[in-house]
């Protein structure tokens, strides 16, 4: 099966407790794309960077299966830039710098190459942008997922709800799923959300795992406490990406593949934020994934 | 098996984003030794009220099988009280009064008849009471569990090192175990508290779920997702008079089985919350508590 993705290729400066990176290679699309890559190797990237962005990292994600077609390079302009701070906590961070640069002109027209496809996955964008996508396709999707973030709720509100019509599944995390809803129990929030279009919801908690929510069943995956956590960036669309990869692998939407689906979207994230960037996803392979899962397996294993 | 309990037993102000509860009866070992006595009937309570407590309410833990010979009642003075308010994310609160009242005086001495005992729940107070208590003993416990907050390690940090050494399991939250131990990481965070004396750490994380870490294992419950939410005051105490109270029953301090009282523990604890002060936790039986922890394995099962 394939995947569609849109979001940013970027590069970010991150301040963590535990360390400091410069300019170094992040964007949603970019964590979905690799973190999916281990398990399909048919994933449609679209996304726009400046010709500033090195030729090596678009290599790489090519020989993962990356396709680059959709991928606009714009001579003599800069790719989108970001630079965050973490709290102590690590769950909250103050945006430094947002340079849009090219992403100020981003308007994706699909290859007709990308046009039929299975999956798809909208990595937090414009609302506008996330719709103008799903309308350029062929075909309806078996899934089209969607990652958004409070700030659209707080600036383009009707836009999202249109582009909430058009799919299957939300991502966003405990406080997006309260302000979207107006519900501080999840549960409450969760219907109210179904109301809005989606049938599926994966409330994201960070450190504190995440919830699969449908109209009526809840999955709860924890995440792995870990000895080392360097840089969270990135780990929300790690998830994502591990999460829509095994689901276009397995080709089957049923609640209980969404479930392992959930898991290995977990387990992508826990590697991601071992390290800064991408650095510990580059280095992975199936043994160290499934090694992992397993972990998760015994973390919330018990006998009644 | 016997529970030794000791902890306040108070009157409580509450104010919650979805209700107000006035003077109603509250304290850390009110909670514990309602949720154990579900699990168990000889229940050895050892606090201190003044003569405005009601009679009905301490007639109705007898009933539960809570052996009161260790209640001071002191004629004339006032029962402690204290007055909170939760923010909006009900997982902070800020202390609006504390009237220690007959609190100031406690000076526990066990009744011959509370020397020996098997398991021991040390509810949140001064260190040195704690402590007082543990000296008192006969025999040694087959298992000493201490809860306590990061007040105590502001104002008492060498008292409360001294009753550490002296117990074998500590509950805390996740911000007071990163006070405690200087580690961000709660893995690393556990390692360090396991050296000042505990074996047994549980990692109380409120909405979020609680981890029980031994020297080389960790296993993480979840918090059930609720559609109403009241109160969460008490829900730490409740949760470990359940878990105590499971323990003591079955006789068993194996993981395996600590990770079925942790189970216990947190099904009492989603009760606790649904409404103010003990309401709903009085109300329980055997059914309903089977059929909640019933809901927390399928929360979080999964086949890979």
């Amino acid at each position: 099966m394939s995947l569609l993705t849109i979001g940013t290729v970027a590069f970010d400066d991150i301040e963590t407790p535990f360390g400091h990176a410069e300019k170094v290679v992040g964007g949603a699309c970019t964590y979905i794309s690799w973190a999916a890559s281990y398990f399909i190797h048919d994933i449609k990237l679209v996304s726009i960077v400046g010709d500033d962005f090195p030729t090596d990292e678009l290599k790489a994600m090519e020989k993962r299966g990356v396709d680059l077609t959709g991928l606009e390079i714009i001579p003599g302009k800069k790719t989108f830039f970001w630079a965050g701070r973490y709290h102590a906590n690590m769950n909250q961070r103050d945006t430094l710098t947002t340079d849009l640069n090219v992403l100020a002109e981003f308007n994706p027209v699909l290859p007709v190459s990308y046009r039929r496809c299975e999956y798809v996955m909208l990595g937090n964008l414009t609302p506008e942008i996330q719709l103008q996508v799903i309308r350029q396709l062929d075909n309806r999707p078996k899934l089209i997922a969607l990652d958004t973030m409070n700030f659209w709720m707080d600036v383009a509100l009707d836009g999202l709800k249109s582009v909430l019509h058009e799919v299957d599944l939300l991502t966003i995390n405990d406080e997006e799923a309260r302000q979207l809803s107006g519900e501080y129990s999840l549960v409450l929030a969760a219907q109210k959300i179904f109301e809005m279009g989606p049938k599926f919801l994966v409330v994201k908690k960070g450190e504190h795992g995440a919830f699969l929510f449908t109209r009526d069943r809840i999955f709860y995956a924890p995440a792995l406490p870990l000895t080392e956590v360097k840089d969270p960036t990135g780990a929300g669309d790690t998830f994502a990406g591990g999460f829509m990869g095994y689901l276009a692998k397995t080709d089957d939407i049923s609640f209980e593949n969404m479930k392992r689906a959930i898991i290995y979207g977990s387990a992508m994230a826990s590697f991601c934020v071992e390290a800064f960037s991408l650095d510990r996803l580059k280095t992975l392979d199936d043994g160290l994934i499934t090694q992992r899962v397993k972990r998760f397996a015994d973390l919330v294993h018990f006998d009644i």
